[in-house]
């Protein structure tokens, strides 16, 4: 057997206790998740990105049609008169808008502009279909691309075009369409809890930091490993405000027209650099085996044809795709430890070493990406039911291991001063009661070096205290932190 | 019993005899498919008409997967003088290009196209990966939109966005290249024949009708049923035509630089106009077991909530969603008849009639679409075993029907005036012995009102006679017909 797989190279990724950004970027790159693009602002996601992607995707997917929700397509050029019309909106996205303004050889007569999001499109079309109160609710969502004009970009997190859903949802009443908004939210914490392994904060957003246009914005937090907060998933409550900017109407049951009030979520690529966050280390990625696109990898160990051939044959039975386990065997011509440091990089939950005197004793290695020294021998008789159930235990440590830490890495403080020091010397989440007012936000982000509110944590208890910046009654919790 | 459904109201579409495009936009719209959008040559595809794609789009994915693909996703904004390297190429697409030139509030130094299709961002961003020989094959595909200004547009066949797959592949040996053009090929007759029940011709686009930049093209040719062709996918061979574009070089077994060979292919949302156009009759549409988003629907007949109860009560076991066949109850506050005319304008493959009467008997009716009067009574304890058994005997006869239709209605012909005959009064597929010349194609197109050479077929013996149209020798079958 060759040494363990300490003695392999690392060499080429940044140190993320060093160089959280230079870890990250490199991590990606060389786990093949994404890459620059020729395109300035644009990233190239490459298939074990995207597959990555598409283990998100799915069971979101499945979560918003069990909810009730049916999937539609609306273009992607949007006529920037239509943009125009809800004010608070068009002033929050027109610094990121791109226009087209020629087609088919000629400049057209009005610009159109590369969605960046569909509240305004859907607004326009689905007022064709919506005419009484028994046509609601309309409950939609779409798979697509946006664009949004970005200086600063960032793999996954900040990117001119990405991928996303986007739903949106017109109700009766205000009740149902704020039941909507909590519903869709409660997705978003399945997919980051029990998909990504990734504990998140749900609550809603200060006046702030929501959407442009909506009444409120609620989203989902998740602690990243330098103890900055990721808004992994956003749901929010726009009342009236675009039934009646794009005077969509309804006959209710009282024989009035009215406005339906509406609601958006979305969630986007943004996930994969989250994951990348939430559980990576100096080795590279750690994916949760429920999303992993590889979920086993096996390295076997041989040096002639004949002891290739008996691993075949005694493996065979245990990796067969139908016992519902990704496995992926590396048979390429290169030394074991190169393939132990490249599949550790791109954070295959599990790896089964194999070799001819480990079929003398009938058993192989399986080694865990979470606890990389760790060895546990497996009958080869036992590896078929083995296998589930260590990557189901491998789920579960990876979840209580980022909730560990985050709870190591939230305090609860009382005091302006307090917080300056917490951000001056520590990593992490904060939480203090508030007032709401947004000269507190203001100032904390210019004394703590750009600490915000995150969200005002879901169903906590009124908090008795003042509030920890002004001093003046609080009306609840927030979460303050450093945020992508 | 209500009267059968011959008793319901089909006027709002008009009648496919009489008006075939006029049918198919009603069908479209009425079927809720896809409708018209605010922005002028787009359209908005409705959940129904999204959830048909994704019945396409699925199967086709686990093939390209199968086949050792894998999907990535390239930005969709292409710098202007990436698309001007290949001379052909831009050529043919430059007509269609939609031209962002302003981003972030600022005018661009170079304007970016919406992609038409991607061979030039992916030759560029290749480039970075493709060094030797071991690094090919690269098998990549893409699921996104694409954007073409078209002038005159028709739901699904030509809008100025469409949803699509694009594979992109890369290899050391041109053999290989056309391997893989044939094997994409093969998928997609796969997916039109054994899922949409729709028979095709496979085989090469002529000179004149082959894609911008192709060495070749090849093409899977269906009829509708109007007579008139629709291609259903293509597969092009580009020799080095885009890897010397794009200066894609790796080093070869003798350690020479070389061009790899490349290819590309792709199947798009037409798929869905295609379905409609094969298969729809003057009561709407009628869909394929395999992709139809409901496969069964339940029309309950009743009077009092006690009998609904008692019909609820005896379908559930036969229709939990475990039995693994689509079905939808209609429970409506409407008419039966109101009932069986929208299902049957939305194609469902199957409908089952049950009332107090039949419960009585222990049986249900189950009605087929393909043959709207015949009615089979189902005993209640053979529904589970007989529902997916019917469903497969309809995709059969769904194929079999289409393959009758397009034997009855293609010809061999042996002259140019049998041709122009016809034409003015047939309409169908011709197929001819053809010397290969465009210039016969000219003529053929001008004294026909239209019909263009679609594929030579795959396969084809080589004629012994003369080409009809001109009577110099004649190299290959060709088939014309008049195309979508």
């Amino acid at each position: 057997m060759p040494a363990g797989s300490d003695d392999g190279f690392v060499k080429d990724i940044r140190k993320q206790s060093q160089d959280f950004p230079g870890w990250y970027n490199d991590v990606v790159r060389k786990a093949e998740l994404a890459d620059n693009s020729p395109v300035a602002g644009s990233m190239v996601i490459r298939p074990y990105g995207y597959s990555l992607w598409e283990n998100i995707r799915d069971p979101l997917d499945a979560l918003i049609k069990q909810t009730g929700h049916e999937n539609w397509y609306f273009p992607a050029l949007i006529p920037l008169s239509f943009l125009q019309k809800e004010k608070e909106h068009v002033a929050g996205f027109a610094p990121e808008f791109q226009l087209v303004t020629h087609g088919g050889g000629k400049e057209l007569e009005e610009p159109l502009v590369l969605r960046p999001t569909s509240e305004t499109m859907i607004a326009s079309v689905l007022r064709n279909y919506i005419q009484s109160y028994r046509d609601l609710p309309v409950l939609t969502n779409q798979w697509n691309n946006v664009f949004r004009w970005e200086l600063r970009t960032r793999f996954f997190l900040r990117t001119r075009e990405f991928l996303w859903q986007e739903g949106h949802t017109f109700h009766e009443t205000a009740a149902e369409a704020e039941e909507e908004v909590d519903r869709m939210l409660e997705c978003y914490r399945q997919i980051c809890e029990d998909w990504c392994a990734m504990p998140v904060f749900l609550g809603r957003k200060s006046e702030t930091e929501k959407f442009a246009g909506a009444q409120y914005s609620t989203a989902v937090e998740a602690m990243m490993k330098d103890g900055k907060a990721l808004q992994a998933g956003t749901s929010h409550y726009f009342g009236q405000n675009f039934t009646r900017a794009y005077d969509l109407t309804f006959t209710d049951r009282s024989n009035q027209r009215e406005h339906p009030h509406s609601t958006s979520w979305g969630m986007s690529t943004r996930m994969v650099g989250a994951v990348v966050m939430a559980h990576g280390d100096d080795f590279g990625l750690q994916l949760p085996p429920r999303i992993a696109p590889i979920q086993v990898v096996v390295v076997p160990i041989f040096r002639t044809e004949d002891e290739k051939s008996q691993i075949q044959e005694a493996l065979g039975p245990a990796l067969h795709p139908a016992a519902g386990v990704r496995v992926k065997v590396d048979w390429r011509d290169e030394r074991p430890g190169f393939k132990f440091n490249e599949w550790e990089l791109k954070g295959v939950p599990l790896r089964i070493e194999v070799g001819p005197r480990d079929l003398a004793k009938g058993e192989v290695l399986l080694v865990r990406r979470l606890d990389r020294s760790k060895k546990e021998s497996v009958p080869l008789l036992m590896l078929k039911s083995r296998l589930p159930e260590a990557l189901s235990e491998i789920q579960q440590a990876m979840y209580a291991r980022a909730l560990q830490f985050r709870t190591e890495h939230t305090v609860r403080l009382d005091s302006l001063a307090a917080m300056v020091d917490f951000f001056e010397h520590r990593i992490g989440f904060v939480i203090t009661p508030w007032c709401g007012r947004a000269e507190d936000e203001k100032l904390v982000q210019e004394r703590t070096g750009g600490a915000t509110t995150r969200v005002i944590p879901k169903n906590a208890a009124k908090p008795a205290g003042a509030c920890a910046v002004c001093g003046t009654p609080a009306v609840s919790d927030v979460i303050w932190a450093k945020a992508y």
